[in-house]
């Protein structure tokens, strides 16, 4: 027998429909699908309808009896909201790091005292897959109370072949043990580690050689990311990494300017990056160049919060016609958070996006933005039944009352997880 | 027959013991009085004991079984959190009025739609005490959820005597129907209210000889707050207020140098004021003579955040032997948020507090802002068990994995209310 739900009643209902169109931009970015009073009847996870309560009510009225029926009154409903861009899979905590830093250590002190990105390289690479599952899980929770029913995650705290697979196949696993829908992203090309100090375009030749092929032949990854950035890895070796990725099948993401301009958005046009993420200091032409490829602008207001940058120009970006997503950036050295609902709130406040705007920015857009739009992102009839009700009366709400976690319960194909 | 309670096993216990001394500043303000495998005994309400599980476990051996035991393995437990500063009395909701201004509204259209403070105004005015009882108590349910066991809360949204004594009649029928402990604050000089603009002088008359003593004749508040700013009540005005109110009895509190600087720093500590509020443009020597003074520099972190104002110079503050707690500021215009432990990570970002200087902010040294360090505020033997339990193995992870409610469980007065 099918499993029927049948949520109705919300006081507001955001489908975020969007009829197969991809990114959104500009006023697109606003049309939130609103509907009082909705309904959304689902059968085996499955969304079979969404309409108000009155048009289900007509439509399935001889089935009512079968489903099992979820009071959403004086409640907002949303499409559950998609990260899509996490560094999530890491061994250790840093939170030492964070005190030392706050009682006077310079940058110093804490690589003198082991801390800094090569010390959750250490310890992803020391810690064995099991371990990594297990802190992995307690962040996974997280996530989903805060509403997230799909999340990216990308390697890069290895940086050897050996670490890198270890981190992707604990994301394979967790696909098959926790609720989340997890979207994995290789990033072998995350920093220069140690022992390529210096020989940058020796790790970039060991990456597109000897990494490149295993990660693909084992199909353990969608997207390929590359860390472009002064003294990290220039464009042009950014662009010979993406472009090898493409060459195995992988969709280029690049972390573009956030410490300088550095032509990081002008590349992700150029090799038709699906996103580029940070942006904090993207040029001008940079930006247009994104809005005329459809590269999707993925920002990170809680990094820049964390890290006490000024946010990335997403008003402007969305009045250039850069479709933009947001995302918790979740890591353990620059954004130690799982909460999007608070990444909604600074796109808001820092970034300048309605309220509207951050809500798409963290479904729809952001479900573009890891290639997820036909299953996730929206309430559309034949998608996946990821749906959040919120304990606020309106979408002004989720952002206005700031910095609390208003959800009230979470739905996972069909299945209530939260 | 007592009713006992034994939390035992705390990862980390911070007792924020403080022997009777006042608020704490500089180097005190680190001290967290940490026990690990930490445990409390509580009686009827209120604390007995605290000390490491082996010393309790020795001392009431053959009480034990009368005990209901908590087990707080795993989890980080401290005083329930104190909110020293809101304004969370008050009609209506303005998340239509953050939108527009999003969405590119002026102030004079906010204005013209009939929008900013005098719109709360408006509306608490036209509400009921019931109706306020409703609306505030959704807010406590959000801040006890958040840890928060003890709320000061202002009036000043009736500006007449009339809803003034409502604003502060709600509160006192709350501290009745709810667990948090409510602290009243008489602040009929919030702003100037329309039918009297341009006459400032005559309102504080009025509010001298009309509206205190009946406040204080019906013993609805224990301090009187003023809003010392340019365009709003001038040093001298502000001074007048909090003189008249020290002869009924009300402590003075002020909010000062929010904006501007004014100079209200200096009259916090001429006046004797038990704090002061705000403060992101304090003065040099202002900041010195409330270090003198002992006056207690209230910040509000998260109201900077909202207004995308720098926060106030909290680390400055600290190292100049002022004493610092903090507070949500929760109102319907600056601040809408009710979560500390938002307003504790933003202290750490934004103003450099360290993670135990942030953890003081808001027990211990918020409790002395508002004359309730005997009672809450710190776990020692005769407080009120005021606790909280949280799903961090560290003071230091509860500031670092920000952005995110830690809360396990709450318990007020020896009561389970989360
Ligand atoms: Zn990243
Ligand atoms: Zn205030």
């Amino acid at each position: 027998m099918k499993k029927t739900i049948w949520i109705k009643h919300a006081a507001q209902l955001a489908t975020l429909a969007s009829e197969g169109k991809g990114a959104r931009s500009k006023e697109a970015m606003s049309e939130l699908g609103l509907i009082e009073d909705g309904s959304v009847w689902i059968e085996d996870g499955v969304i079979q309808a969404v309409g108000t309560t009155k048009e289900l009510e007509k439509r399935f009225s001889s089935f009512a009896h079968e489903a099992e029926v979820v009071d959403a009154s004086n409640l907002l409903v949303t499409p559950g909201l998609v990260d899509p861009h996490t560094h999530v899979v890491y061994g250790g905590s840093r939170e030492r790091e964070f005190e030392m830093r706050l009682e006077g250590a310079t940058y110093m002190d804490i690589m003198n005292a082991g801390g800094g990105i090569h010390a959750t390289t250490r310890m992803t690479r020391e810690a064995t897959e099991e371990e990594l599952i297990v802190q992995t899980m307690r962040r996974l929770d997280s996530f989903l109370a805060h509403g997230v029913t799909t999340v990216e995650g990308k390697s890069g705290y290895g940086m050897n072949l050996e670490t890198e697979l270890k981190q992707l196949r604990v994301m394979k696993k967790l696909q098959e043990q926790h609720p989340i829908d997890l979207v994995p992203t290789f990033m072998g090309a995350h920093a220069v580690p140690k022992e390529f100090k210096g020989r940058e375009d020796e790790f970039v030749d060991h990456l597109i050689h000897d990494m490149l092929p295993v990660v693909a032949g084992e199909k353990l990854a969608e997207f390929n990311d590359v860390f472009c950035e002064k003294g990290v890895f220039t464009p042009e070796q950014s662009e010979r990494v993406l472009e090898a990725g493409k060459r195995f099948g992988l969709i280029p993401k690049i972390h573009a300017d956030e410490i300088e301009s550095y032509g990081g958005a002008e590349l992700a046009a150029k090799v038709g990056s699906i996103s580029a993420e940070h942006l904090l200091k993207a040029s001008d032409q940079g930006i247009k160049a994104m809005a005329k490829s459809g590269t999707i602008a993925c920002l990170l207001p809680a990094t820049a919060l964390y890290l006490r940058e000024e946010a990335a120009a997403g008003r402007k970006m969305i009045d250039e016609g850069v479709a933009v997503a947001i995302s918790t950036d979740c890591n353990p050295g620059s954004s130690p958070t799982t909460s999007m609902p608070l990444v909604m709130n600074l796109a808001c406040i820092s970034m300048r996006l309605t309220p509207a705007e951050a809500l798409t920015a963290a479904t729809y857009n952001a479900a573009c933005a890891i290639n997820r739009e036909k299953q996730v992102g929206s309430l559309e009839v034949g998608k996946q039944a990821d749906i959040v009700l919120w304990k606020v009366k309106n979408y002004q709400e989720l952002q206005y009352l700031f910095g609390v976690n208003h959800v009230k319960s979470v739905w996972k194909k069909g299945v209530r997880v939260v």
